[in-house]
């Protein structure tokens, strides 16, 4: 790097349904040209591809060449958007959903890649979303608990149907010619730096977070033979790997991916890591107090902190899960911003798309605007923001959505602002429970797509009674992984120092106001009563997702 | 009468919306003609006529007027459409919602016609579906329970806001000037009558169910004091007047009257009824063990016996309340049809609209046809149907409607096929609570617009585990009331034997299915913890409502 010259990072963000390219420059961030590319398949949750087999419900599988697709078309076409010359780039950077896993052979091949399982479900990337693994999650915690396993009070009592071990689990028992063809269980994180540089390392992010990775060790052998007689290799035969730290590098790009990317051969590839974990420098957020919460389809919560504690129903504390020498919590909403389009999707008649349209506005824009003029507490109505389950602090995916207080005099506005209070009330509660456990929340930083609404941002600045901080870029993942790659590369000695340079936020662009959030502590006591009742009280939700099981497969069953 | 000659009696159903007319032949019930009329002014309650007054939540008020132009409009245009000679017309009668009360002077001139009374919310009519009196039947529930008043079980336990007393208050309390005005507090179902024959007779039936009449009494001077001081006058000023049974003649048709309608001055003009209860008889279901369920809007159920029980939650018992000398049983739902309207009305997308029309069907047979395609239960979802309050059997009508087991999968037939079964599960509550008390049902009518809905009606009969009969007429209040009208000119001895001749019924169109119902059984457990919990337990329904009511207040009062 010669005095003078303007050097370049790349950051590229795959998530849920495409990846983005970033194209940064090293001295202060600034993101000079962007691309994204939409997965073909998005995400496989009907049926398979090629065979058309129907996938059973909570399914959600994924392609792994759609995200070689972004390396051959998104990278190039962000260097050519900066109008840089590729020769100036000096690293290159990923990040991930997670926990999505990769089942492949030794050499990296996915299954689904290898002919004779191309057919078989259990074959293909399983996204985060997919949660058909619950019943194995119960299991795992259920033995756990019962075995007092030290790792468990790590991930807040209870590990997800999400991650790695109930996933492989779900593999080892419905499909075991593709558990044992599998040689490794990849994080999807980790495998697409295996294709650009061609080494396999594990990051420590979701090694800890979704691969039950505590004080170097995974679950003993002999828990897992407990689990299921039979599956106490799986750590050792698939999982167990060598752990980089964060912003490390993994290798160097191969040229088989300098020929997909157009970047020179050689270059630094840092070690993989996960979309949310990623943008807490990108927000210049890496010290304790600053939550930062990834607002998006769903909603992740990264916070360091110099402390371990053990705070009940978080979904885990890693030591350098976000910054190498920190302890990096994490915490989740599973449903955010999927509610809302669900709910604009399947919940708002013709007469509200029309008179957007008129005004020239998003029905989402629109709902807001008409939600905007309501008092607090005007529609009657509570939600529970489970629809897509409850990842924190209750960890159960059996969970769902629920509206109470509807009347005939329901608008549809009624009910988006209750579902947007209901994911401000979802986060009080994570707030306040990291707070009980002596890690407290002193600002709240937002980044992610639903940053832009608001009134939403002034919801959850007023039910959380805190200062809220707006990421200043588009593409905080994508711009996280910049700085990765700018630490990868050598420009900077370490995260925190990269993030002063190249991070942006804008502080405290929200701040509560304490009449708005008196009233809004009268609706969230009426949440957090709901919130008690169906999520550790009576199982209703549970019955009613085993009766839909039932239903489907019995429908299924008389074909 | 001469030999040889047909007679014709003429019903009239005044329903929330409209007044239907309706020409029958005595002999045997052939329904010859019929007309509708839509009231010009619907139901008011967003602002009054005239003045444009905002009026508050829980309100709805109607006009007079619009009752008198369904005997100017409707009547003749029934007659003519039968094609009989009116000289041929023996008698007409009328039946109405209840409660719905006008308030008037001595002569029956209804408050809001009074000029300087118009400007006055409380000078209108208060339709049944007026809500705002909650406040005034918790007061009267709570004292007459107090007092151990005797005519509190005759009405379940609870006396509803939808009533006279309850009203009553509200008016006593809100607006003296005006209820110092009335001189009679009149039922419409009487007020019409009165209209028709110059006379006022109060009819046993709502006299019993709305006016709380037992055993030849109303409630106390001392109770009425003690529940509000000066309010002890309001029977023996405004409600005390002569009763009559039902079929028989309140008088004859005055000549106004008679240039109204076209009818023969002088004809029989029967004593009023309510718009359920007239319907038994047209469903040829006026013996114990049928109960009759109109399914509109929302449903009523009667039933006759000829046994006194004390059903908890139950609407009414009424000595004669349906058929002279028998007991007359009431329950009801307050919102079945108009939920499922508000759903198609609310949260239907294009898509949906778009989608029903090119297959040439309404939304609602759209919506219908994909839920009939479901496993029962393969929805995942429990649904409350309180959108309009439970008039049984928990007679609250602060409760509000709740959706539970919502996720991304959910689509707008899965909820509306939860809707469907909520008012399914409503009504197998309302039967079990009779059968338990001692007064069984054994076979369940229906009447009522929504009969034409065969999976609607396939989901009641597997849900109550009952045979299901329809009703033969697409009118059978206006039906029922013309058999009334034959009574009262003596066409017929009395009901029952009128109803022989007059009434229509096909028997058990439906009947459960044993899988079917075990299935159901397991959602209805469901609903009924569900029910228990919102509707007997917490209170957070009427929490929300007052939540609303204040935020509502409070942004009025800020402009």
């Amino acid at each position: 790097m010669s005095a003078g010259q303007e050097h370049y990072t790349i950051g590229v963000d795959y998530g849920t349904l495409s990846g983005r390219a970033v194209v940064v420059r090293v001295s202060d961030g600034a993101e000079l040209g962007s691309a994204v590319h939409a997965y073909e398949h998005a995400v496989v949750d009907a049926t398979l591809p090629g065979t058309g087999e129907a996938l059973r419900p909570e399914w959600a599988l994924q392609v792994p060449e759609d995200y070689r697709q972004v390396l051959r078309i998104a990278v190039p076409a962000a260097v050519s958007a900066a109008g840089i010359d590729p020769a100036d780039v000096v690293g290159i950077a990923t990040d991930f959903t997670a926990c999505t896993m990769v089942p492949t052979l030794a050499d990296g091949t996915p299954l689904c890649e290898v002919p004779d399982l191309a057919g078989r479900p259990h074959a293909y990337v399983k996204l985060w979303k997919h949660h058909a693994a619950q019943p194995h999650a119960d299991r795992i915690n259920r033995l756990a608990e019962e075995r007092g396993e030290a790792w468990l009070p790590r991930y807040g009592g209870l590990i997800s149907s999400e991650w790695e071990f109930a996933k492989g689990l779900q593999m080892f028992e419905e499909d075991r010619e593709v558990y044992d063809r599998m040689e490794r269980w990849v994080e999807a994180a980790d495998w697409i730096v295996w294709e650009l540089c061609g080494a396999y390392v594990r990051n420590a992010c979701s090694a800890g977070y979704k691969g039950i990775l505590q004080d170097g060790a995974y679950p003993s052998t002999d828990f897992l033979e407990a689990l299921a007689p039979g599956f106490g290799g799986f750590v050792a035969d698939k999982v167990e790997h060598p752990i980089c730290e964060l912003g490390a590098t993994a290798g160097r790009l191969t040229a088989e991916a300098a020929a997909w990317t157009g970047l020179p051969e050689g270059i630094a590839v840092a070690v993989g890591n996960v979309d949310a974990h990623v943008t807490a420098p990108a927000a210049q957020a890496v010290d304790p107090g600053q939550m930062v919460a990834i607002m998006g389809t769903s909603t992740c919560h990264v916070m360091s902190a110099d402390v371990l504690r053990e705070v009940p129903g978080m979904c885990g504390v890693v030591d350098g899960g976000i910054i190498a020498g920190r302890w990096g919590y994490e915490a989740g909403q599973s449903g955010v911003g999927d509610i809302f389009g669900w709910f604009v999707d399947n919940a708002v008649p013709a007469s509200y798309a029309e008179s957007a349209a008129a005004a020239g506005e998003s029905v989402h824009e629109h709902l807001t605007r008409l939600a905007a003029q309501q008092a607090i507490g005007e529609h009657g109505l509570v939600a529970l923001d489970w629809h897509s389950g409850n990842r924190s602090v209750l960890v159960d995916h059996e969970l769902s959505g629920l509206v109470v207080g509807l009347t005939l005099a329901t608008k549809p506005e009624d009910v988006y602002r209750a579902l947007l209070e209901a994911t401000a009330f979802g986060t009080r509660v994570i707030v306040e429970t990291f707070r009980d456990s002596g890690v407290p929340v002193e600002e709240f930083v937002v980044a992610g797509g639903l940053q832009k609404n608001a009134l939403l941002m002034q919801i959850y600045s007023d039910v959380t009674r805190l200062p809220l901080s707006v990421i200043d870029s588009d593409q905080g993942p994508a711009l996280g992984s910049a700085i990765h790659a700018a630490v990868a590369a050598g420009s900077y000695p370490d995260v925190p120092t990269a993030a002063k340079a190249m991070g942006k936020v804008r502080k405290a662009v929200y701040v509560p106001d304490e009449t708005r959030a008196q009233a809004y502590d009268r609706l969230f006591a009426e949440y957090r009563e709901l919130h008690d009742h169906f999520g550790r009280g009576v199982t209703a939700m549970r019955r009613l997702k085993a009766i839909r099981r039932e239903a489907v497969a019995g429908k299924e069953s008389a074909r």
